[in-house]
């Protein structure tokens, strides 16, 4: 054991962030004094019929993982933190394997597995109480409930049957109007038709595109900046974003704590679409979500990682373990002591 | 040749309907006198990169074509229509392969290819002008153009697209608000989410029954007689449908041939939802849609491919021939007499 993963203060922690995109690798201090940048893979883990593949997770995770333990000269990790986009629903082998591997691969002796609107409650708020809406493609609302039982969430659903107001459902309802304008329907936006024409082609080759891809919602929220950058011209345009808004205020509201002030966190990649989307929920928040102050996001999903695994060093974040949203581990009796 | 065959009068004509379900077959005289039921295949034509693949719908067709054919003494077919959902953008292999294919397999002296809204068309109208709205799974709008010269079409883009107020779109609607209720979110509806609750168990199992299927379109559109069933008692729903009935009432609206009084034919197994989605359509007509009867179709795809048939061989049907969505073929001097 080195001298730097001695004691709580010199203790080295790992966040792990998942996504649809690759596997994001930071490494800290428990104490935060001191952070890596971030290691990123080129490929994202793999889905299988079980979830997500935890073999294909530890491939793509431990080899920077190290890289960043040599370059610092941390002999282990005390603490990790992973959170990954569908741990709820797709975690079974995570959960199930990584407990073990990680202790063995990396002598950890505390564990958090955590879904990534999880580690982006942590990366927008810190450990303060408030809720989070998490958009990008999609979108999701995320709070601890009132009596620190379990986590609230709302929406989250996918582009078929929610996340309404994010990225895919924006763009889809903007490239329903642009061919709503090219078919001469009452409704439609020229100003939508020409971005889509702008972007994909002729109209008629849209679905062409679309239809035989794996990635449909990308494909769907590639347009939502088309849809922003209409909207101080385009009424269609205006109102799609209008309806957008509502829906994200609506979400954070199911899931706040109680009537009272609440900080409600903007996070992820949706929101660099800016004013086009913020008026229209500073605009509506004071009716749909009351005594609310709508703040950025302070950091991103990695940098809640990180911070979950600095916390589950020191004792146990002031977050709750739900088991689908949040599971901590520790093990009193490390493997690699006894050894 | 036999005698069934010699003359116009006598003459017999096929007509093919593909279909996502299967392909569908009938033989008739020319002269509409008679006609077999319909012979059905158990599944349906396979798509591949080059679009429907035209030896797997002659493998489909073509064996019940002919006992079709020996149990009415027909040597030949003097003409045949094929019509296929997808035909425009997904009918080159149909285009480049079946013309031969017929000409040796049935004798056929004449061909119509045709994308499935025109044998809708042409079973739900015959030849008479008008607009046909064809409503299932999706949604689009036909009618001969006025000056004759093609087809005016509007939506039919798929559940991502459009086909707006089609069964996909009904039961997406259904299902969001239905997810919308679950969270607590406002603009929810309880009814929906029990119907959905009823249909496919606990909603937090909604996104793993349906995001790994290929026929999403078909399982949102499974939910919409339920939204019609709720409609009653629903606000939610019966704004879903009032959306759903505007939506094809502007799709009707945008193809019709002029200002004047027009047919709108309201074809597809949508409408068998009867007044939940009747009585909208009928009340915002005047509306959206002035000057228009509404009718309901009298026949199919499969009878407006036998209607065409019969039209093509005692001349040409009176329907604009315009290459994506309607081929008509002829041959004045047919191999077989040659041999």
């Amino acid at each position: 054991m080195t001298a730097g993963s001695d004691g709580a203060d010199g203790a080295w922690v790992l966040g792990i962030d998942s996504g649809g995109s690759g596997v994001r690798v930071a490494l800290a201090r428990a104490d935060g004094t001191a952070r890596s940048a971030p290691a990123v893979s080129s490929s994202p883990a793999v889905t299988g019929a079980d979830g997500i593949d935890a073999d294909s997770l530890l491939a793509l995770a431990l080899p920077p993982a190290r890289a960043l333990m040599a370059a610092a000269g941390a002999a282990r990790v005390d603490a990790v933190c992973v959170g990954a986009a569908g741990m709820a629903s797709l975690g079974g082998d995570l959960r199930a394997r990584l407990p073990e591997a990680l202790r063995t691969a990396l002598g950890v002796r505390s564990l958090a597995l955590a879904g990534d609107a999880v580690t982006a409650y942590a990366g927008a708020l810190g450990l303060r109480p408030g809720v989070v809406v998490a958009a990008g493609t999609g979108m999701i609302a995320l709070a601890p409930a009132a009596d620190g039982g379990g986590w609230r969430r709302a929406d989250g659903w996918g582009h078929l049957l929610g996340d309404c107001g994010g990225g895919a459902w924006i763009g889809r309802a903007g490239l329903e109007a642009a061919m709503c304008a090219h078919d001469g329907r009452a409704g439609g936006s020229p100003a939508l038709l020409a971005a889509a024409r702008e972007r994909f082609g002729p109209p008629e080759s849209l679905p062409g595109q679309l239809y035989p891809r794996a990635d449909r919602p990308a494909v769907l929220a590639s347009f939502a900046p088309d849809v922003g950058r209409c909207a101080d011209r385009d009424p269609v345009a205006a109102d799609i974003l209008r309806g957008a808004a509502a829906h994200i205020l609506r979400s954070a509201a199911a899931v706040r704590p109680g009537p009272g002030p609440v900080e409600v966190a903007l996070a992820g990649g949706l929101f660099r679409m800016g004013e086009p989307l913020l008026a229209p929920l500073r605009e509506q928040a004071p009716l749909l979500l009351p005594d609310a102050t709508l703040t950025p996001a302070e950091g991103d999903p990695l940098d809640g990682a990180v911070l979950i695994a600095g916390a589950l060093r020191r004792g146990a974040p002031a977050l709750p373990d739900d088991r689908a949203l949040l599971t901590l581990m520790h093990w009193s009796d490390p493997s690699d002591d006894a050894s």
